[in-house]
């Protein structure tokens, strides 16, 4: 039977830039250097679309993650990014008549994590990778793959703080003595939702833990599981000594960068955004921003 | 043509405890005293089945709605929960083979509040409202009424406050003085949602802006959309001198509604449930309960 | 320092039904007869308060979870519902003044299926497990344990089947011949989610496997993420050769269980329930029931 | 006190591409020629934020959100788009270091609508609006506005329906007559939810209801609350005399543009998307364009 996908459309069709397949979720198997992890993968595949053909066929789109992704039970992954950037290319292969694949990925990945030693316990992150495949005017494919993660922190909000204070010291004079200059002071918190991710053309890759590692430490503070008496009281104070708006979650976000990602290419673009889900209003509040880490490099030296 | 669902099913068939309609939006306008008001509401409409029919003729379902509510919009309706007991009512009357109607819904509710007089503006909550019509042996129909809201607000922990103090008492010695006893101390704190629903056989209904006052007054603080720096540091102190576990919400919450909903018959039932988005953790923390009214009359008189 | 969960509270404060923790999420790995299942499982615990305490201390629900759930990643667990008995006996061990424990668990669930043998590849399913644990006036426990799984099917609408095959006649008259009396007519089809549990008090457990295979022998037919052109022209026929209202497909799914679950006592309590996305309308369309599994095996015995 | 947000951050800081709140709803009334609507509108506002200064006022856009859409209850607005663009210029008045505001907002929206002219009942729709306010260097704002709706329809697919139809001629061998050629074929189809929008820079407005009917006529058919047997059928065969894949149902609402809307100018940018829920697989499939008005309009006449 003729492919009804192959068909050329009516005159005067034109392109579309994407279509795909959606909310696909496979297991995925990756060795790590030191343990095996399963993630459940959610994808989103797609390439465009030229005006001389009727359809992209989609099945091939589950061909592509069946073989890719399925087998890695049996023969564990590089990493998610490494099976996003092969499912691009072999999108440009299957979709030939196609120039850009686009692949996203998402999935639940558990870290062992503590208030302490003795309290670590699996601590749910999202672990977030892109893959873009280009196919040049000489048949020529390149691969631009992205990395990131997501973390739920918290954050304690510096100008409730300060009004707090003035509220404070009105009722206990005594506040404002130099004794008192670090106490700790009320103000709201909440929970709050920061992502990083890295756009790499190519060269070295980042390692996730690594990508968590600087969510939180952007954050007022991490989340736990587990929190004891003393840990709790320590992680809110802690939390309570370094106010940050969401705006500062996102600013020493970026500005750790250069110092905790030597490796990574002056031409890679980070990706960061960050939500606090306020709890004085019904509302959430947000920042985001994209910029090259060669602009983060420049910010950091002089 | 005959009609596939009166058909009789197979010998043997099981009857099916409810078959119905859900996630069907419409617009309902509402009288009420001083107002009118425009809802857009959820519902979920159905029907028990019984054993000797294939199917329920769930366009009935769709009809019903169409004409009680959508009518609203020339001919106001009294309230959500009357409008509930109506299509309840027409159910059973549109599936003579059915002995049960359960209609539940929900709609956006907005109010006026603020933090102070000058800084009031919208903000959001969620009406809720349930009837179940039954059809007894001598075909006589009755129908219960379900009321309530649900209002997002905050808690703030109290043992985490003790914690912290115990702390900062290391640290900061001085705050052991009398002077400072009342000194309301860190701690962390969080989104709530409180729900509250009253099931009515009968007798007068509740006013929602009543379950939501009841709600915001047992959370540790309502939340707003507007809060300049005074009226913020007021919220969040205030907060902080009333530091509730979700438990306290719920049973501040109950404790009050003997003295706040004199009206209201001792076989109504309550049942109400909290969720904080707890700061410090990635999960929730949540309590419920369900109790007649009677009970709690007793328990506030002795 | 005092515990404040332990405090009494105030008098005349009312018992609560239920405390807890809410999604809260863990790695759990499984060990099946022929294979390894590696699952990120959703968990809800908590247990009844009495009105002589203030408060749940939810830290030892996290501490459970964390000891029992995270260990697996070493000593793999016989199966999600052994888990969740297990945390709600360590629950009433843990809360020694509750007499309620409830856990109820969700993970994504993966299986090799496909339309035809060459064509497999992992298809994503719900497992679904509870467990209640009550503390019996003696202090002895029983539990009883819930186990089910959710698919995700097709449903064709066999009314519409109908009012088409009417429409069809008058405009193609031939098709009321004999010879196309078998014909699959035209119908509307939509995506169908159906879930089918088991409460347990005791004795053998269900295989879950064997839980999807009968929800998906129920459904007008089963939904595969590869179908090439002759796999799929044979799942759409044979969906429109079982054309089912979901109040069929709940009906088929019960019926058949006495012969798929023989070893399943009679005192187990079957809860089923179908949604249906339909094609033709903005909302849904769902059925539930509840039933003793003695009363189906009566209906299908005569 | 020294308002914390506008004081300079420390050397090196980035500016912010966006800061802003998120999620929250108000009321907006708007007096359309023939009628008023009352819609529930949820907001995404948001500025830059120069390197230097530490934050955002997120106050004052609720403030803003506060002035401009709650008082419309008093003073019914011209429209969403024109309460976007307000915002807009007023959060670039009230963020002087600001120099690009973004609003986005969604509100449910309903119409009368039926599959015949006595069975019409409210259909739910999404409205959408976006505006954006830019400050040129010597303090000039322009403003670009965003309008659009999206509405869920159903689409049935061409190629499965090829595939039973040879399936069936083999079964059926007289329905390769020619008698039989314009018999609409047995396939699946399914929920599909399709958004078009037009960045408009300046100039006449889109009416939203227009915007529905393009949606509606693009995908294989409309769906309807309320189907008796005869408009079922109807809705049924006519989607099955239209099957189109996502790619056709983009493609042929584009292509409807320049007819459907003459006034908009040539530079107008169209986004549209869609998203076919597949009744045959456990996700969806979609696609996505982004054109100039004018390029459409090239396409259309030659």
């Amino acid at each position: 039977m003729e492919d009804v996908h192959a068909r050329a459309p009516a005159p005067g069709t034109v392109s579309l830039r994407s279509v795909g397949i959606v909310g696909i979720r496979k297991p995925l198997v990756v060795q790590r250097p030191d343990r095996v992890n399963s993630l459940a993968v959610t994808f989103r595949i797609g390439v465009d679309l030229p005006s001389a053909r009727k359809g992209s066929d989609l099945s091939r789109n589950a061909e592509i993650l069946a073989e890719i992704v399925d087998r890695s039970t049996e023969r564990p992954a590089e990493s998610l990014e490494t099976v996003c950037s092969d499912i691009a290319q072999e999108l440009l292969l299957r979709h030939p008549y196609a120039s850009e694949a686009t692949v996203e990925a998402e999935a639940e990945y558990f870290l062992r994590r503590g208030a302490s030693a003795s309290r670590r316990s699996f601590e749910d992150f999202t672990l977030l990778a892109e893959a873009r495949a280009h196919r040049g005017t000489e048949g020529e494919i390149s691969v631009a793959r992205t990395v990131g993660a997501e973390a739920v922190g918290m954050t304690a909000c510096p100008c409730a703080m300060e009004s707090c204070r003035s509220e404070l010291e009105a009722e206990f004079p005594r506040l404002r003595e130099p004794e008192f200059a670090r106490l700790p002071i009320v103000t709201h918190n909440q929970r709050n939702r920061t992502r990083l991710l890295f756009e790499l053309a190519g060269g070295p890759g980042v390692e996730v833990d690594a990508v968590i590692d600087a969510i939180e430490a952007a954050q007022s503070g991490p989340t736990f599981a587990i929190l004891k008496r003393e840990d709790e009281a320590r992680v809110v104070l802690d939390a309570h000594r370094r106010p940050k708006f969401v705006e500062d979650v996102l600013r020493d976000l970026l500005a750790s960068l250069p110092a905790r990602f030597p490796q990574v290419p002056d031409e890679a673009i980070v990706r960061a955004s960050t939500v606090s889900e306020e709890s004085i209003h019904k509302y959430n509040v947000e920042a985001s921003h994209r910029v090259a880490l060669a602009e983060l490099r420049r910010e950091a030296s002089g």
